[in-house]
């Protein structure tokens, strides 16, 4: 599975702090931790606090990409931000993210096709989050039309099922599995990638709440995540689903990430 | 889920030594102890260790009954000795097991007829446990043509799939998994348990794979689970996986258990 680093996140506070007062030490201690902890790509946010963040989101980028040998998921709604940090990566970006809306499917397509980016395509859209499966197969399909349209193959495409919060919805973590379940038969080249927190939102024992979601994932066959890639729990369950789910010959990978401490009880 | 509590099991070396010395402390308190756990019933194995498998069967019956008001799993390929445990027993026991071995079939079947008690049934027969699918679904069916001509219903019977360890056969979870999901589906009104920890034998961080085994087996429709109820990390991953899989209204179950500390990070 591809692990992308959720940590340089300008919606959360001490990134957010940490842009605004150029902390590059900050920023650049996120990213080697979590390259060091397993992450494939390392997600740059950079908000949208003070209107800034085109700029904001070049000055990370430069960051991380002295930080890391790691390739960039360039986090943004705003096209402008993401032309601009495609033009700065140094490796082939992940571009998180599409979605039903008109504006970033308009703004953001052409340039996804144009670079060969993976991307990742949320199932909402101008009317927001579908609270039920229909809801977010209608977008799912009308997003497939979109980037088969604009000549993105479909293996290049990350859909994001959008898990809502448990907490404030019983069904949440079963509608996003199962849009993942019914749209991979639909399209069996898609990929699927979850932004996993968001599910224990509201609750206590998150790490725990994540964990049990990520297995689940796994069963409907998860192709990335969004996470803290620190949280070891997560890296602890990914390994040992994997195994239960037969896709580890010899428990070789189970047993290797053991014995370098990968794995950590 | 049913917790079937399988610590008081006389092949495991430190129950044989207790029943062998007779130490009543001992048993007492590995029944009191899964009990306030939160086990559902009680396993009691004797073992088979001197020929006295009935009489060790039933003094331990009679320390466990003592200890807790919790009914009794009796746990015993042997018919004789099932027979007289279930004479002794003062609530109705879950009887362990049938399986496609003729002498369990011909000897234990009618008892559980009589005593209307359900009943747990190995998918394994005389030639042993079938490594692949096809055999434990055939196992699976003519366990169930037994059970019917018998009389039992089919919501008393709890097949156990037998997962084989996943050191010693990659798709060991897999096959049990699988052979839940059809014989679900070609008997709806089937049971089926889990002895889970077979899974991890022969590899480090065993409760982390028991774990990972649980909540697929979970999302597989599991009715029962013979385990260790002290296992910390089983029953946390028992309630987030239901709240994850939908089972869980506004909650309510796992934000209980957390504020009684029956979850515990």
């Amino acid at each position: 599975m591809i692990i992308i680093g959720e940590k340089i996140n300008g919606t959360l506070k001490k990134t957010a702090q940490a842009i605004a007062e150029r902390d590059a030490a900050f920023i650049n201690s996120l990213a080697a931790r979590q390259a060091a902890a397993g992450a494939d790509y390392i997600d740059v946010n950079a908000g949208t606090g003070g209107g800034n963040e085109t700029t904001d989101l070049l000055w990370l980028i430069d960051i991380v990409q002295e930080a890391v040998n790691v390739p960039l998921c360039l986090d943004s709604a705003n096209p402008a931000a993401l032309k601009a940090g495609m033009a700065a990566v140094s490796q082939t970006p992940m571009v998180n993210s599409i979605s039903g809306e008109a504006r970033r499917l308009e703004g953001i397509l052409p340039l996804v096709a144009e670079k060969e980016s993976p991307v990742i395509a949320l199932l909402l859209d101008d009317a927001g989050i579908p609270e039920n499966l229909e809801g977010r197969l209608k977008i799912g399909r009308l997003l497939m039309e979109n980037t088969r349209s604009a000549g993105i193959p479909d293996s290049r495409v990350f859909i994001d099922p959008l898990a809502m919060a448990v907490s404030t919805k019983t069904e949440g973590a079963v509608v996003a599995i199962d849009s993942m379940k019914i749209l991979r038969e639909e399209y069996p080249e898609v990929k699927f990638s979850v932004g996993l927190s968001n599910i224990s939102f509201g609750l206590p024992g998150r790490t725990l709440i994540n964990q049990a979601f990520l297995a689940q994932l796994l069963a409907a066959g998860l192709d990335a995540a969004i996470i803290n890639p620190m949280e070891q729990g997560l890296i602890n369950m990914l390994y040992a689903t994997e195994m239960i789910l037969g896709r580890d010959r010899f428990c070789r990978n189970y047993t290797t990430a053991f014995r370098k401490g990968r794995i950590e009880l």
